[in-house]
This record gives structure tokens, sequence and C-alpha cells, in this order.
């Protein structure tokens, strides 16, 4: 499919800016060559921009007078790019039908436009809507709902008791409500807590590749409108994310921790369970997070990394912090003592 | 199915007060209404109690005299709520047989009462006990043998030389008996070891999502009775973990650590190998636990989050820690030279 | 199979001493008995190396005169020993064929002694190398390649644009080639950045259970040959790991950063993006990686871990560590004034 830069503007907007070319894909400027678009969005790729074979470019109004090859201006180039390659490169469309070696509970309910793959399981009661697709070997459990235009990939696991919205992205081999970790002690064991909660997950959210949301223990695990989840993330039970929020790969989120919209939660962070971090929270990679946060703002926490003959004199000071805090006291309070007689 | 709090007080113990109520299902103090009952275990909450239109409580002795619905007096009201939730929510019962879209090798032995579902997949030599169900899409490896009502959860994938107890939970896409990560260096590459040890699965044990247990070297990975081990965990090559220990998501063990029993190790520990860990050891989240632990207690060790600004200013100094611990001993050196005259 | 230990030094090297006995298996020094050879690689196990129970042993050549049993001298036993296990313990040979339950498009291309497992399902345009096995229930996606004695591990997912070199191993329920974590902020939400690249990987590669491998965004994310990444790794996209690089279980790896070769990652480093990591770098387990390391060597970084109550107590200071560095500077300028008329 080819696309020219008068209808990306058309659609997308933007200042067209030299000969209107025809667009077959996308590149970063040092890859990008004929029938391509690439971008500049970080000043310090401008270098790039004028050695870059692409036959057009999407760059800020100010980058335009030093550029005489056919480009396209935008307030945010990156923005623009990627709508540029959602158009160039559209998610895959359903084709309708349940292929024959997929297995469809009789009382499952499958949309006619829907699109079931080889070895999928769809369970009694379940309902998947229009021109979703469930791709292979994925588990689809009892009375799951998952809306329309979504995408299930390989080799999921979606457990009764999930709510789906649309335009929503599940990558392999995620698992969807799950059980809680819920155990009581019973003196010389564990009593598992039946986990009776659901996992409602809203619209346009993605859910990365062996990422794990539990189902609520009595009430629902929740993630709000268009938020993004990357890999291997530990969402507990009852835990709420807000709309937009977005989080790195690493991440985990103890039980009942409620995260607001529009967060930007870092790899590797870990939230302990019950706090409440508010709207607009940014939070850097590998920091601990093990107190409410109640004042959007950056958020860190983590040990420097140094050479290893560095650390290990620096690390064993750490263990005796309360200690030197005291001698530094201490020493306060005989200099004071000390000055007194000499200023006399 | 309903029960009367009295057939509860049969089962369970506890002390009825008030109407013998039909209940039908839990619910949290909040949220519960008619034909529900609720808990309260933790006395914070106890604002909800009196608000709560729950149908009947489980409440310690001590709540008694204030409540004047029906409840249940018992010491630990978390635990009962937990096995009143079991008798209202068993868990699900094998329905005898094998899915005609399950692969079951000739060679392979499962139970007549077992519940092998569509996809699944059972090589040659593995043997399903009693009751127990394997769902959708799951693979149970040659010579594997799991006991009776254990519950194998979709996409999990079972290899060779696992033994797997009774009353085992497996989540979805776990993964019991992988490789262990065996490497042996030969001077311009990495020679495989072959990991030829086994994984041993006590009985009552629960393992998460996407949990990763490898198998033994050449001798076994264990886990005791009871153990708790939640999602995204991995449990490397001869890791021994005892009895009713329980471990929350993120958490991560390397090679040959033996964790004693009845510990609690908390979300996103990491544990290096070879270590011991005794008893009733308690790890708290974020922790990185690198030399053996012989006393029971309670251990932490994690860098405190602050705002990236705060952060900076301190992390900086964490570098130059031992600098500063030496510049403190300086001065108490000079500060005693100091005040010897001042004292004359 | 047995083999004798002069087989083994026509085909290894080595020294034979004492009997050439036939071996049939291989065990650690405390468990191996009748018919099994074990080694001696660590010094301190030399005791057991005089109890033990094997049929031979495989030592350094100063362990000799003290060992009257049959033996095999060489330079590094752990090496060693890894080879035999190989010949004793062969990989599984492909049984050629497709299974009657996979599922194989018409339009994908299977060497001829490549193995199919059941349920396994391959896409249009894959190609499966000869004497591949892909195990029960894999998603080997449209146009991915995969090279010759490969072994794809059940339940694992590999999607299109993935190439796949020779004699590799992909752990059950790894993920490769999912979309990288691409998102671009439009003022109230975020929209998808559509992800386009590749995910190459070398020969001899060997990817862990529950792994998550993205594919680039523009370009490629590159594993290269003989690298061997353990289990719960995320490997983000655009990220090049060189030749013959381990790294550890539960490590995390931002996009677009660059590990050279022969480096050595501990269990649950986190690497953010953007970085290079130069060759023949190790980082110890725990370390947060955020800037480019140049220099080879041995880094780390990671909070020691204490009782809780030491830990609050020091955790407590380091929130005020600049406090404390500007208090010492204070001191020791006020000690500096305090000493001048004293000396006088």
């Amino acid at each position: 499919m080819a696309l020219s830069l008068s209808s990306f503007i058309e659609l997308l907007g933007g200042e067209l800016h030299g000969a209107d070319v025809a667009i077959l894909g996308v590149a970063s400027l040092d890859q990008a060559g004929e029938g391509q678009i690439s971008f500049l969005a970080n000043p310090r790729l401008r270098a790039q921009l004028q050695s870059s074979l692409a036959a057009a470019f999407i760059v800020r109004p100010t980058e335009s007078a030093a550029l005489d090859r056919p480009h396209i201006t935008t307030r945010d180039p990156q923005l623009y790019f990627a709508k540029v390659a959602q158009l160039l490169y559209p998610q895959p469309v359903a084709v309708a039908g349940i292929h024959p070696r997929a297995v469809v509970d009789e009382f499952a309910i499958v949309a006619a436009s829907a699109q079931i793959g080889p070895g999928a399981v769809i369970a009694a009661g379940a309902k998947i809507g229009e021109r979703t697709i469930v791709m292979a070997n994925a588990y689809i459990g009892e009375q799951v709902e998952i809306g329309g235009d979504c995408l299930i990939h390989p080799n999921s696991s979606i457990h009764h008791g999930a709510f789906i919205g649309d335009r929503v992205i599940v990558h392999s081999n995620a698992v969807i409500a799950g059980d809680g970790f819920g155990n009581a002690w019973a003196g010389d064991h564990w009593e598992k807590i039946p986990q009776l909660g659901r996992v409602l997950i809203g619209n346009d959210v993605e859910i990365g590749s062996c990422t794990t949301v539990d189902r609520g223990a009595l009430s629902d695990t929740v993630i709000g409108n268009g938020a993004r989840i990357d890999n291997l993330i530990q969402v507990a039970h009852n835990v709420e994310i807000g709309e937009h929020t977005a989080m790195a790969a690493c991440v985990g989120i103890a039980g009942s921790t409620k995260i607001g919209a529009r967060c930007q939660i870092g790899g590797a962070v870990m939230i302990s369970g019950h706090l409440e971090i508010c709207d607009g929270t940014t939070v850097l990679g590998g920091t601990l997070v093990a107190k409410t946060i109640r004042e959007p703002g950056v958020y860190s926490g983590s040990y420097p990394m140094q050479t290893h003959d560095e650390w290990r004199h620096n690390a064993a000071h750490l263990r005796h912090l309360d200690d030197l805090a005291k001698r530094i006291k201490q020493l306060e309070k005989e200099l004071r003592h000390t000055q007194l007689p000499v200023g006399e």
C-alpha cells in the first residue's frame, strides 16, 4: 500500500513542503531509503537528517527552512510518525470464522466477524466481540467477555471473571484473572482464601507478554481505559490502575494498591500493597515504592552502580549509617564545647 | 448453594449469636448484601461493621456484645472466613474423561476419574492421579507423575522428571522442570551442562502463573508440602523450599539455595545461590539476600524512595560513603588532639 | 548406553589413571554410585572425593597422586564433566514427521527431518529447519525462520519477524518477537507505535522459560551466537546482546541498550535503555545499571540486607545523606578555624 504525503495531511493534519511523493513504508533516519518516510524528534539526530536517504520526513516547523527535500511539518513528529505507521501497517484484520481445530463450547457466543485460531479454546458462556481475533492455543475461560476489535495473542490464558473492553491487545502467554495470592495461616499450614473477584479491563488497553493480572479476592482488579502494561508485570488482586497509565516491563504491584491516571511507572519498579499513587505520578526504574504518594512528581530510589571494589567499601558503611550519624552529632557537640574556650 | 450459620459451626466450630440465617455467598463489609456473610479481622474497619448490609458476620468474641445482628464468634475471623468461602465456593470438581481434542499418549496412565481438557498433551509414561484436572492446552511431559485432586491450569508446561503430590495447583503458563541454567565456559563459548535432576513438589502446594521451577542439575529441586509460590517467581536448579513457606510475586532464587520451613518471602526478593535461610525467617519485599540467614527474624534491605531531586542529592554521596566515614574518623582524631590543649 | 573412560579420552582428551571402567551415568560426588562418574572442581569438596562411591572421577592433575581409583585428569574438570554428560545424555533427537494434531499451514515449509508435536501451530510462510523439534502447543508465526537442530519447547510463542539460527533452544512459554513497548503520548491518550523490526537470534543460543524478547521498533533486536539467556528475562525492542554473553534469571533490559560480547549479567540486574555495556563486563546480581559501562570489570550496586530493626535505623539516614555530608564539611571548616588559635 502506497500513500501520498498529501493523504497523510488530509487524515492527520500538518503542512506539506516540497513534492507530494508516494510513501510505502517507514524507517529510522539512518536506515530509510526509497519510498520510505522518517522523522526527526530528537534534535541531537539532526546530522542524520541531512545524510538520510529517506524519500520524505516528518519534522518540527523549525527544521523546515534547512530541509530542501519533501517533508511534513508538525508540532510532535514522533506522534505524527506513530499515526503514519499505523496507516501504513494496520493491525491485523479478523478473517471471520472459527478454525476447525479451535474448540468452542456450544454455550460460548462468538461474533460472526470474529476470528478464532487453531487450538484456541473458548469455554462455556464466554463472549467474543465483533472483529476480535483469538490466536492459536489461547484459552478463554467460562463467562469471559471480550469486546470488539481485540487481539488475543497465542498461548495467553484468560480466566472466568475477566471482562475486557474494545480494542484491547493481550500479548502472548499473558495470564488474566488467575487466582490472587490469598492465604490464611491456620497455625500449622496455609488455608487458601478462594479468590472470588473479577478482572475488569477497559478499552484500548495493552497487556504485555507473560504479564499476570490476578482476579480480585472479593471485589475486582481494575485496569482503566488506555492503560499500557508491558511484559512480565505482576498485577496482584484488587489492584486498580488508572486510565492512560503506562508501566514498563518487570514491574510488580502488590495487592489492593491503587495507581492513579496518567502515571508513568519505570521498569522493575516494585510497589507494596494497600498504597495509593496519585494521578500524574512518575516513578523511575528500579524504585521500591513502600508508601503512598499524594503529590504528583518524579520519584526514585535505587542504589547507584559502582565498580565492585568501590561498592564493597561504600556499602559496608551503609550498615552503620546510624552510627556515623551519631558520631557526627557527637562531633558537633564537642566542637561547640571546644570552641567556647577558644573564643574567650 | 445455601448453608446455614449453624452448618458452618457444625463443620468449623465457633459460636452462634442471633438467628440461624441462610448464607449464599461472601463479600467484604462494604459490599455485602442480602444472603451474604462478611467478617471483621482488622479493628480499624469496625465502623464498616456497623454500616454493613451483610446478612451475618464472623467476628472475634470481643466484638459480639456491640453487634445485634446474626454472627459467629471465633478467635481468627479471617481464617474462619477462608473456610466458609471454601465451603461456598468449592474448587472445580473433575468431570471424568479425556476431551476428544486432548492428545494422550498410549503409554500414559490417566486415572479414570481425572479430567483432561481440550488441547492438553500427556506424553508417554506420564501418570495423572484420581480427580486431577488438566486444563486446556497444558503440556505434561514424559514420565511426569501428578497426584490426586490436582488442578493444572491452561498453557502450563510440566516437563519430564517432575513429581507432583496431591491437591497441588499449578497456575496458567507456569513451567515446571524446565532445564536449569547450567553452562561451563570452554575458553571461547559456553558448553551446556545437561540438567539431569528432577523437580519434587509435595502435597498442597500452589505454584503461581508464569512461575518457573527448574529441574535440578544432578540432584533435585524440592518444594515442600504446603508451600505457596506466587506468580512470576524463578526457582533455580537444586533450590529447596521448606514446608509451608510462602513467597509473594516476582521473587528470584538462585541455584542450590535452601529456604527453610514456614518462611515468608516478600515480593521481588532476590536470593543469591548456595545460601541457607533458616526456618521461620521473614524477608521483606525488595531485599537482596546475599548471605546465609541463621537466626529467624525479620530482614530487609531496600533503598528508600524519595523525590527524584532529593534522591539525586543523596545518592551521589553513597558513592563516597567510604570517604565520608574516613573524614569523620579524621575529625574525631583532630578534635581529640584539639581538645587536649584546650583542657589544659 | 555405557561408555568407557578411554572412549571419553579419545573424544575429549585428558589422561587415564587406573582401570578403563565402563560408565553409565554421572552424579555428584556425594550421590554417585556404581557405574557413575563424578568430578572435583571445587577444592573445598576434596573430602567428598575420598568418601565418594563413584566408579570414576574427573580431577585436576594435582589431585591425581592422592587418588587410587580410576580417574581422568584434565585442566578443567567441570567443563570435561559437562562434555561427558552431553555424551551420556544427548539432547532429544527429532523423530521426523508432523503430528496429526499439529496445524501446519499449507504455505509453511517444514524440513522432512523436523518433528512437529501435537497442537503445535506453524503459520504461513514459516520455515522449520532440518532435525528441529517444535514441541506441543508451540506457536510459530508467519514468515518465522528457524534453523536446524533447534529445540522449541511447549507453549512457547514465536512471532512473525523472528529469525532463529541453528542449535537454538527456546524454553517453554518463552515469547519471541512480541511487540515492543512503543507508545507516543497524544495529549490525552497513548498512540501505539507499530513495532516493525525483527528479532535476529544467532546460533547456539538458549532462551529461558517465560523469557520475552521483543521485536524491534524500526530496526532489529539482536541476540548474538552462543548467548545464554535464563528464565523470566525481558529483552526490550532494539536491544543487542553480544556473542557468548550469559545472563541469569529475572534480568530486565530496556530498549535500544547494547550489551557486548562475553558479558556475565547476574540475576535480577536491571539495565536502563539506550546504554552500552562493553565486552567482557560482569554485573553482579540485583544491580541497576543506569549508565554506560566503557571499562570491562566487575560492577555492583545493591542495598545490603540487615535485620529490619537495623535497616530502619540506617535507611532513615539515607534520606538525609546530603545533610550529613554538609555537616561533615561544616565540622571540617570549624575545626580548621578552631585549630588555628590552638596552634598559636
